[in-house]
């Protein structure tokens, strides 16, 4: 039996961990503001509830202090909370085991594999999950699940899987919940930044939600210019992406529910945006290869003077 | 004595007109929701008020059908609308009388050009004013006032001063309204550009007057970029402009009172966005000269979609 700790338990942090613990899985969750760490976690997924019990199913932590050392370390934060959260997350890890990082953006690993025991693994993962927190106890799951796991190693080089995200394939799998594991971690948060980069800055400085944006020629077209930039950044730093790729995603958000991306969520609720590590971190690996990126970084620059403004 | 017509009788046409009105020119006004037409029009400045009487020192019409032809027709619409105006604006002109179109963008000189008698002048102009109007016959003039003409030739042809142009420069100048008149017409209306496409178009999509956006570090950024790129398509369409332009917009900005620019004004009071004649002329322009406007054209897409949003 696999052993986990929760590091950010929100909308993707509930979502999986509790997928984990309610299959037999042992999982700490932190939850610094857990009213009563006996209490309940509870997700609500259409008209199906699940709930983990702290004691039988779980156990829930305040701090990282009383938690355990574990095979697997989840780390579901912000990243803007990178800074304050790595080296505690990874004296989490007992030795051999290992740390995914279930983050947006980009460049984010090297932090984190800095304050890991030597030996161990860490693994980039990117949720395809539409999901929130609406109490520290609390998750709704709206839409989508999947997981894509990449092993991180020094300057992105591909490489393949390891066995701890093979374990946390398997564990997930037992829960129903769908993971892809590749062996080129850069390519894939490249390719999910095409549709963040557009839609998640695009949903803030429009105030609007995902069926709006798709529904007017002008974001539209706006949103497809980005996305072409993104492919061409990504190109220059190396991974070609599949061709086709923004047609298809364009394709697909027509399809989706009508959704807020996770910086609507985090700007409406008054929290920090995720403009570093989505945009700027891209616009910085992107220029050290010469390509410009003028429609992101304008769109960084309208986030930032809107984040600092509120 | 010089007989102005005033199409357009907003905050530019109002502060014109009554400053012609004033020093004596004979000036009719066409305005359309005028409640009375013999009503005063009355214009505030600071601690100053100019009021024009109807009957004695100006005219004012609902319908051009009642306007007689004049020397000088002043065109002080929105550039939305041009196509419903042009021809009419152009009726009015007496032979050997002219036009000037006192309005931002570019490109828009030809559609009148089409409508005007042989042998008369077409000129544009350039208001650097800020001025509103708060009642169909009540003006207030915020700050500033400069006019620039340069006249038009096909194909924006540099041309020297016309007589229509200078006479009005003359009449303005019993106001003492400061005019300039320059040969090169395409420069003066790029060189505005540079101003107005970063100011307006962000005053909207941000929300925020000029105090606001140059006191932010990512937005004045933003800004520098914006101007960057229109002085870079000016000099594709073939007009090099002054160096260090925009770092001297920003500075003499940065200097201004907090200012609410006319499309934030349209946007608020849910009037049309000069979004054609300010943004995708531009684009279309630069674009002949394989120049690309990536961030105006993003600028431009934004505003498109709020402008039908709303």
């Amino acid at each position: 039996m696999t052993t986990y700790a929760v590091i950010g338990t929100g909308g993707v942090g509930g979502f999986y961990g509790i997928h984990l613990a309610r299959t037999g899985s042992t999982v700490h969750f932190l939850i610094r503001s857990a009213g009563d760490p006996r209490a309940p976690l509870t997700l609500r997924s259409g008209d199906r509830t699940w709930q983990v019990q702290p004691g039988r199913d779980c156990t829930v932590h305040r701090r990282v202090a009383t938690m355990p050392q574990v095979d697997v370390v989840l780390v579901a934060v912000k990243a803007t909370a990178n800074q304050q959260v790595a080296a505690a997350a990874g004296s989490l890890v007992r030795p051999g085991g290992g740390l995914v990082l279930l983050q947006n953006g980009i460049g984010c690993e090297p932090l984190y594999a800095a304050g890991m025991p030597g030996g161990s693994e860490l693994v980039g993962g990117l949720a395809f999950l539409a999901s929130h927190r609406d109490s520290p106890s609390s998750f709704v799951h709206v839409d989508y699940g999947a997981l894509t796991l990449g092993r991180y190693a020094e300057g992105y080089q591909p490489t393949a899987a390891g066995p701890v995200m093979r374990r946390l394939a398997d564990d997930l799998a037992r829960a129903e919940v769908p993971v892809a594991l590749v062996d080129d971690l850069l390519a894939a948060r490249w390719q999910k930044l095409v549709w963040n980069i557009p839609f998640n800055g695009l949903s803030v400085l429009l105030d609007a939600r995902t069926d709006a944006l798709m529904g007017n020629q002008a974001s539209r077209s706006l949103i497809a210019d980005l996305m072409a930039e993104v492919v061409a950044a990504a190109a220059a730093d190396g991974r070609v992406l599949p061709a086709n790729l923004a047609e298809q995603m364009l394709a697909l958000t027509a399809t989706m529910k009508p959704y807020a991306p996770s910086m609507k969520l985090d700007y409406d609720a008054g929290r920090p945006m995720e403009v570093e590590a989505m945009y700027a971190a891209a616009i910085e690996r992107a220029g050290r290869s010469g390509a410009g990126m003028p429609r992101t970084q304008m769109l960084a620059d309208a986030l930032t003077f809107m984040g600092v403004r509120r």
